[in-house]
């Protein structure tokens, strides 16, 4: 009989479990004798002791009956109705296999679901008042004319198979789009549809990095980049970043390897920070000068409320090294699922040939309905809209906040994106961040901490408030209630 | 300056090439001096003599001027629109860029999908008749149900986010509609929707393999599920199918290696051969005995024309060894993307973790349609219709091949899925397979080898058929024409 032990928790439960699976799963059957308790002791390299107790805990469920020395055996009603439907709930469960082994890959991509999952940044619907940054508005008006869309252009070749690269009449739309909205200089052979934006970063990932990689990421910054990047092996080098974006002075030497840089320059995330002309010059300097690849995240470049534009790095790059991800899903609903990416022209294959291996391709109706809405306008009057909108709420937030918490605070990232980060006085953490956002939470009010996006804690409390989900006349109220529990911690 | 050589062709046109892009780009500037020709000789570790060609090959594009010697400089005309066009367009191309280096995984994605965009693999429009497997009809009727559905369904909610597992709703239909139609015993918090049974392979492989797991994998088998194993580095071992499906008592030990075994037992891929019962419990024993779990890749066992149906895998599993992959796209439309896994359920969140970091979740409205499609019975319908027009192709195929070619071929894989197997007689391949393919589809008519599918190739001529794309009015003439097709080659 082959045992094996799970390695979890004490040494006689592996034992249990294991022999428990045995029988569950057929392989010692009813009226069988179990092996004697000191070879089988020897066989798995523990003290008779463990298996003497695994025996006990066995016998104390009915699983097995018998005095040890005169021979333990498996029961004999274990045939039973109720045996079979515990197998099969036991199989479903998948505790009928122990020792799972996990690719490391896995295993990260797992903590960053689960740390997500965490109560705090899932929604709840019985706040009264949530800040939760991330989420967004669908406007009803641009769902209807999607809708509408949607059925004309429900036509017979929607249902085969689509290229990976995308459908070439919305790639067509976003490379104008790209070069007229956002600065960026391409043709529509350098465009490649995505699953929305982590599509493009897990894609990314694996078409340049390897465990020998090292990855200069903002600190702060977004998880769901640095996940994609720690799951290929490649080493992370966090830089901070300040008012002016990630610094690019304090990169540091990459010796010789290999491995890509990752900016949200636009609106960095989630700090806010525009990167700076300067900055922005320097970065692409030193990535000529290291021979790496930018990775311009720009993932809510769209919506911005004051200072002139700056055009994506991606144009003003005169060396083809900036890998440039857009997404629709911020901007139009969440649910869409389309991001894109736009590679210098000989960098289009590799990338398609991992994407084709991924998922093949985006769901081609969805494709057409999106370049007809860019195309007849509606996308241009979905973002204004959508911008007045969003700019209302910012200005009522930054309002209230400055009447709630005054010189207490200091803000960041106000002029651009869906949410804003608010820096608390030191003295505002001697609660504890966690007890204040609790306090906020049991209030009604749902508030989050800006310190799981580092890597090393910031040592103040810096909450961040979304607005792409409330609306306008819920804030000043939200932010009050906030204001009372704070007062009532101090 | 820093001078990177890209390592590809003659060493005087890398030396070309690198100057050229440094011009491009504006570090080497208009009337600058080229570095000493003995100096970069040496700096580059070439000879000097390679670096003068490189020099005459700038100098013939008129890139630089002056005489060695006296000095070599940049021309003074490059600021001229000609060459920012140039220099833009060099940069789209990404020839600005020396020395890519892609990951592994990426070298072996690219090479797949090159192989599949070969002229044979990608649809001709021009053939008189395509054999081409993969293919499948879409029914318009379906197709105006599913449009009906799509309208009705879209609502505010299908906009917002969703859970990577999947929508609750077809969650439950596909649990129940698994269960009754492929023997499979599971519940809904088991099934994982994906982007089609692609993305499930890909997330499973990075789920279970590295670089030292094994992979036992079928000879022939199909390539999507190969590559996305050899992406992550591990290593395929290729076991023999025959008539019964693979040949299980071949499997060679493990060792220490951990891995996957890939199946396709329904309707193997390319030979059509059932795994037959004994096998069946044969791989499932190994499986347990060996600590392997077993990835059953069930892409059409919704066609089956003869024989009693074999449960899944799945159902016959006592050990919750079974990672089962179903899809939609290949029973309803291609363009779907909609599949799903069935995991034992502890195996569920770390898949959803991987899902999750690829690319967030599959669109919600499609999730929402499909589940209103099967439980208002329009797939049960749908499997109807299709496995009869399928079963009316089939049978012509069958019956215009013995007409054509009688005694000289022996079919395989007749009794279930979209495709047969055709071995010829041992001299047909005498012409040579590329010979035979290449002049059928000189006369219109697309065939298509299996050898590409076998690691080593089979010594004989297999020609696959697909019925999923061809109407049943032309098999019979396309098949006559290729008669005489061979016929002319003897």
């Amino acid at each position: 009989m082959l045992l094996t032990l799970d390695g979890e928790g004490a040494l006689y439960m592996q034992v249990y479990r294991s022999l428990k699976q045995q029988i569950l799963a057929g392989r010692l059957r009813e009226g069988e004798r179990l092996p004697a308790s000191r070879l089988l002791a020897d066989s798995l390299g523990v003290s008779r002791n463990v298996v003497l107790q695994g025996y006990d805990q066995l016998k104390s469920e009915g699983f097995i009956v018998g005095r040890v020395g005169a021979g333990t055996r498996v029961a004999d009603h274990l045939a039973t109705a109720d045996v079979r439907t515990g197998l099969a709930a036991a199989r479903r469960r998948g505790e009928t296999v122990s020792a799972v082994r996990l690719t490391e890959q896995a295993n990260i991509a797992l903590a960053y679901w689960q740390a997500r999952a965490q109560p705090g940044t899932l929604p709840t619907r019985a706040l009264d008042y949530d800040f939760r940054y991330g989420d967004v508005e669908v406007d009803p008006l641009s769902a209807r004319i999607w809708r509408r869309l949607s059925g004309h252009l429900f036509t017979h070749s929607v249902h085969q198979y689509g290229h990976p690269q995308g459908e070439p009449v919305l790639r067509e739309i976003i490379a104008e789009y790209a070069g007229a909205g956002r600065g960026c200089d391409c043709d529509p052979g350098q465009v490649c549809i995505v699953n929305g934006s982590q599509q493009a970063l897990d894609i990314l990932a694996r078409m340049f990095l390897s465990p020998d990689s090292q990855v200069i990421v903002e600190e702060p910054g977004y998880p769901g980049a640095r996940t994609a990047f720690q799951a290929t092996g490649a080493t992370l080098v966090p830089v901070p970043v300040d008012l002016a974006g990630i610094k690019v002075g304090q990169f540091p030497d990459p010796g010789s390897a290999n491995g890509l840089i990752y900016v949200t320059p636009s609106h960095q995330f989630p700090t806010g920070s525009i990167l700076s002309l300067p900055r922005r010059l320097a970065l692409l300097e030193w990535a000529e000068q290291h021979n790496r690849f930018i990775l311009e995240d720009d993932y809510d470049g769209e919506f911005r409320y004051a200072g002139r534009p700056i055009p994506a790095l991606q144009g003003l790059d005169p060396a083809g090294r900036t890998l440039y991800v857009g997404t629709f899903s911020k901007v139009l609903f969440p649910a869409l699922r389309i991001g894109y990416v736009i590679l210098p022209g000989n960098l289009v294959e590799p990338f398609v040939g991992l994407r084709w291996l991924c998922d093949r391709h985006t769901a081609t109706h969805q494709q057409r309905v999106l370049a007809a809405f860019i195309r007849e306008g509606h996308y241009e009057r979905h973002l204004r809209r959508m911008r007045k909108r969003y700019q209302g709420r910012r200005r009522a937030l930054i309002d209230a906040l400055h009447q709630a918490f005054g010189a207490e605070i200091e803000l960041h990232g106000t002029n651009a994106g869906l949410h804003l980060l608010v820096w608390f006085r030191e003295d505002a953490l001697a609660a504890g961040e966690s007890t204040l956002i609790a306090a906020a939470r049991a209030a009604g009010v749902g508030v989050y901490p800006v310190s799981p996006l580092y890597q090393r804690p910031p040592g103040r409390l810096g909450l961040l408030f979304g607005y792409g989900g409330i609306p306008e006349a819920r804030i000043a109220p939200g932010i009050a209630r906030l204001r009372r529990v704070f007062a009532a911690l101090r």
